[in-house]
């Protein structure tokens, strides 16, 4: 059943410091050039004082502002990341806080599913929206994956950046909507890659010297690779079944952003050309669930799409997950 | 919008350990009575080996078990709760791992609006099944507090109990759905409870004997209370608004179990007899997101409601959000 949703705003917020590749060959001790080389990232945003209310709540400042809409507009606001604030209340409360709309009943809450959270929840709101309940959603990926980075893994700390977009969601009158959505969740992965405490089984009061590996990310990129990689063909099928499109009618693939490498591959496994696979890790690094979005706007922004166009996001997500949308936009 | 969606199971799961008021006076060094005399709780259950999605699993398997179903029936697994277990992946994919069905593919995700999280996810998934999307979903809400709570400060942490429970839900073929839902949130009483520290904010990294405190639940029981008195009546106008019904007309209301006295006087200011309200609160605490359908689990066992019976879900979080459901059941 296709929902007709249309992404009427789009808007972002990257921290004030920008870190380049080099900056992380010192942090790392590597030689000059070896991250970049190995993740394929040059620079990245890394918070200072920005908290992820505060990113958030300006990219849907920026969102609102493309819609042509006010705060007033809005009836729903989700906050769909893979990192929190604090551990309570859900960032959408806080999000709202950061945007002066304390007073405004507006209903807040979080969905996760750590990378894949925006598309998650486009996916869960889209019905809603579709069936009228909701007429302006503010849908929020803010993500701060720098201060979780275990410096010492650094297959995965030279990856990661700051940083938050926002979608505003309305009901479509035109042909936009989801077309297909489909998500699998393959949890022989589960601990692939994780942050093993922070919650109720290693409780922050267990920190200590022997326990702060627990408390950073922790990523086997190989199997996520591997794992991933073997149930991506029969996924497409499942997501493109009972469509009347294949991969070759897609306009723009918008993959997550999880490493240089594998997307390469992907894209390759994919058949995809590299005119149609939007690729922003360069000037990002794996954002987490902000990726797939922050593709998105600078694909919005850089005339990559234009209405009517078949978009496909694409991603996997700790879980392990493998999660996707077919976009008329 | 009517969502023709049905609960056919419901389980729970507790932890082995019980733990009476008694217990809890002498940890919080209180004249023996105390505990129990100011939060109404008897007794709760507290975890010593056990998980969160060890919990969850338990409470899932029961829930199976009663609607007479199997593992290969479910195609979707949500998490409804309030804490994680780990700061990554998300809850539903270690529920998934839990449950044996690593390789299933079953889709797993968590929403979370702190105690609300259960209702929020119930309406949320209600549209996707009620469109065809999902044929029978795994709901599951399941909560450890007592690792979080801060003994020091007496008001909160004897309110508190940990323990899981999963709903099966169905597209129905009756007249069972819901008729209603409506949330609203007020960021002004978004630090009235709170765990500030656990993420980007406040890193576990950061902890030490001056943060301490940071990591552990903190309550104005008061504070919330006001805002949330102040606002519920308008709110129930606004949740009622486009149905046929009023409150006289509910067979049953099952609230969140905050506090035993703030659960007398919204009985009151409803109007609502005790027959008509359901408590469970001396039994197991304030179990967060697991106390609705926990209450809801009880009145089932109880045949204090019956098919076609309204039932209305009804609660406060921390956010601060006021939520609720008006359910056929």
């Amino acid at each position: 059943m296709k929902r007709h949703i249309k992404i009427i705003g789009i808007g972002s917020y990257v921290p004030k410091r920008t870190v380049h590749s080099d900056e992380i060959d010192r942090k790392i001790s590597a030689p000059n050039g070896w991250s970049e080389k190995k993740s394929g990232v040059k620079k990245r945003y890394f918070i200072e004082e920005e908290t992820a209310s505060y990113m958030g709540a300006h990219a849907a400042i920026n969102a609102l502002d493309q819609a042509g809409l006010t705060f007033s507009d809005i009836d729903c606001i989700i906050s769909a990341s893979g990192t929190v604030e604090q551990a309570i209340p859900c960032n959408a409360s806080l999000i709202q806080k950061q945007l002066g709309l304390e007073q405004s009943g507006i209903p807040c809450f979080d969905v996760n599913s750590t990378c894949l959270s925006f598309v998650t929840a486009l996916d869960m709101i889209s019905y809603p929206i579709d069936a009228g309940k909701y007429k302006n959603v503010l849908l929020i990926s803010s993500e701060i994956s720098s201060v979780g980075l275990d410096w010492s893994q650094k297959e995965s700390s030279i990856l990661f950046g700051d940083g938050a977009v926002a979608v505003v969601l309305t009901k479509s009158t035109t042909q936009s909507g989801i077309i297909s959505s489909h998500m699998e969740t393959y949890s022989e992965g589960a601990h692939l890659s994780e942050i093993r405490g922070g919650g109720t089984k290693i409780h922050p009061r267990l920190y200590d010297e022997n326990t702060a590996g627990d408390f950073l990310f922790n990523m086997n990129g190989r199997g996520i690779f591997k794992l991933s990689y073997k149930y991506l063909p029969a996924f497409l099928e499942r997501l493109f079944k009972n469509t009347s499109l294949s991969m070759s009618d897609i306009n723009l693939v918008i993959p997550h952003q999880a490493s240089a490498s594998a997307m390469k591959i992907i894209r390759k496994k994919l058949e995809v050309p590299e005119e149609r696979f939007m690729s922003i890790i360069e000037n990002y690094g794996n954002m987490i669930a902000a990726s797939i979005p922050m593709a998105l706007y600078e694909a919005v922004k850089q005339d990559k799409i234009k209405r009517g166009d078949y978009v496909l996001l694409l991603g996997t997500s700790a879980g392990l997950s493998i999660g996707g949308i077919i976009l008329e936009y």
